[in-house]
């Protein structure tokens, strides 16, 4: 066969899932990969990896550099670890301003100081021009597993709730409105900021166990994380159309966009499933944190359909919601 | 100031130094990255990261896949580590042939398994036609420090003898070649292959603190990772040209090219530097290793002139051997 990769194959949804099911887990396959969690769990230990191609890399909000520490923060704040390392791996191209640099070195700086990690190893490559797009970063996490509960995408059970930690779909249309390419006026920024202490938290909140799942809503969004749950788990999820928190600047660009607020991603936002009984208490603890100030309880979990994502509708209506199709928004993280 | 990013920031040698001392290490400066590395020493847990953008993806004796998988692996081992779990990261350019991906894949399930070590996290971004070229990986890794004594470029001391694990400046020659710009006939493959038990045997046979350094010898060659070593202790590194290692193919070529060996790439090789009274039974223990077979002590290290490297050249004169200037062969990793 004659396939070749699409931008698709990057965006989180369904094209990525194929693409790393039968390429990359089929040729590395092994027990910590397997459950393709947001890291791995090693013993007491969290370990993930991410590339940042987002362009423009500077954004009302925030820049590559911000994002690249808080989403590799995010991927082990989301196992339940505490971060402590991170690296960071530079793929420049040639002529690329050295000012630019510094001011990216200086908010990952900040970022990883905020979030009370260190950036201990690196790696620095160019290549000619043409052949990249200013900067990508790639950054990758250790952090500990202090916690005896492992979460995990398999883990919901009917009954639970859940949670989104505030409005969504920020960042993804903050990346295309700062592009230009768009008629839009509106007054927003990127969401990105560190999840660790908001999850942290939670799980105090929360007796062991209780707290099935975490995952931050990137690539592909809320609609995409919720589908890998009720995969994982042979679950059904509902959630309430009306509930999910959306600011009216998202909801807009995204009515004359053509997209559902639903499947742009977010970069300081996670879902949480959580057993029914530490709802309240769950949504609570979220709710003293700055960053969990407008989190919801938007749904929860039932046993059938199994593996399928229903929304109730504004209007009164049920549809289901699948994997994001496609890539609406190429290159936003 | 208008400083831009040159090809010559990506190739190991001066202006590499320069860039990560007055950008990243001013930024995120902590004692952990610091020493500056194969890898970071966290406790008992060793962490690195390379970003590998070679060109062409497949050559003789290789590919990105392995070489992305064994430049990470001996990083971990010339930390002294037991390399243990990698990550991997693709940046893929829209278009790229997902037969190649899965060669490539392939290639570093094999890597990873001669290796034993096992991919347990990654991450898949698509970027734009132009905007990389084909596949980029990265890789991180942690390893297990289960030894005592903390290698460190640093610890070098007058009396010490200069180890070279084997010939150098296969890989760096192989990719020029495989670029088909050059009229030259050889019969050269790259060196890619995992250090972790050429070093193990090495770190076994000597007392803890005998072996002072371990150091690949990517990009910047041999001649690099003795500046570093040298400037690091504060010592003088005094090598004899005759006794080097080098393949007739590579001398060859290298005369053709205008470049010395000293500054050619391998990815196969280590430069190791140990106490006087273990460098016969470390050498012995490279002797019994396949990829040790033709090691050879080749200088030794004295106190005077501090943080210099010189060169006992075949035709009985000395010279001074600097850090790698410039970038004759970009992109070979
Ligand atoms: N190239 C790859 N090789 C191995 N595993 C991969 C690869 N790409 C992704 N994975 C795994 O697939 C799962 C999903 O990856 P994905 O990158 O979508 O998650 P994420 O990092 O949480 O999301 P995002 O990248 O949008 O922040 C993870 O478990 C990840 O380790
Ligand atoms: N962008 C960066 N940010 C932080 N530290 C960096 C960066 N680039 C390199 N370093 C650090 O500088 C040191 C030298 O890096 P370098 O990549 O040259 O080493 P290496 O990986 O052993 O060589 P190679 O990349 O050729 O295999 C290491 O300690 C590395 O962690
Ligand atoms: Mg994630
Ligand atoms: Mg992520
Ligand atoms: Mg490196
Ligand atoms: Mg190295
Ligand atoms: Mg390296
Ligand atoms: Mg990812």
């Amino acid at each position: 066969r004659d396939e070749h990769i699409t931008l698709a194959h990057g965006a989180g949804g369904k094209a990525t899932h194929s693409l790393i099911d039968a390429v990359f887990l089929d040729a590395f396959r092994n027990p910590l990969l397997e459950p393709l969690g947001d890291g791995a769990h090693i013993g007491e230990t969290a370990f993930t990896t991410d590339s940042f191609v987002v362009t423009p890399l500077f954004f009302p909000g925030g820049d590559i550099g911000d994002l690249a520490v808080n989403g590799t923060v995010n991927d082990l704040a989301m196992c339940g670890a505490r971060p402590r390392h991170l690296s960071a791996a530079f793929i420049l191209e040639e002529g690329f301003p050295v000012a630019h640099l510094r001011r990216i070195t200086a908010s990952m700086a900040a970022a990883a100081q905020a979030a009370g990690v260190q950036i201990v190893t690196g790696d620095t490559k160019v290549v000619e021009r043409g052949k990249a797009d200013g900067c990508y970063i790639i950054t990758s996490g250790v952090g500990t597993l202090d916690r005896p509960a492992r979460l995990s995408a398999a883990a919901a059970r009917p009954g639970d709730a859940v949670i989104v930690s505030g409005p969504i779909g920020e960042h993804g249309i903050t990346i295309m409105l700062a592009r230009g390419e768009l008629d839009i006026e509106a007054d927003l920024t990127s969401d990105t900021a560190p999840l660790a202490d908001l999850a942290a938290g939670l799980l105090d909140a929360c007796d062991d166990g209780q707290v099935r799942c975490l995952r931050d809503a990137t690539r592909g969004g809320v609609a995409t994380v919720l589908n890998e749950i009720a995969e994982a788990s042979k679950v059904a999820i509902i959630v309430n159309e009306d509930i999910i928190p959306v600011r009216p600047d998202v909801r807009g660009a995204c009515e004359l966009l053509g997209i559902d607020p639903l499947y742009v991603a977010c970069e300081g936002r996670m879902v949480a499933v959580v057993a029914r009984e530490c709802a309240e208490t769950a949504l609570a603890a979220l709710h003293e944190h700055p960053l969990g100030r407008d989190a919801a309880i938007v749904g929860q979990v039932n046993d059938d359909p199994p593996g399928l994502v229903l929304l109730k509708t504004t209007f009164g209506g049920t549809r289901i919601v699948d994997l994001l199709v496609g890539d609406p928004l190429p290159r936003i993280c």
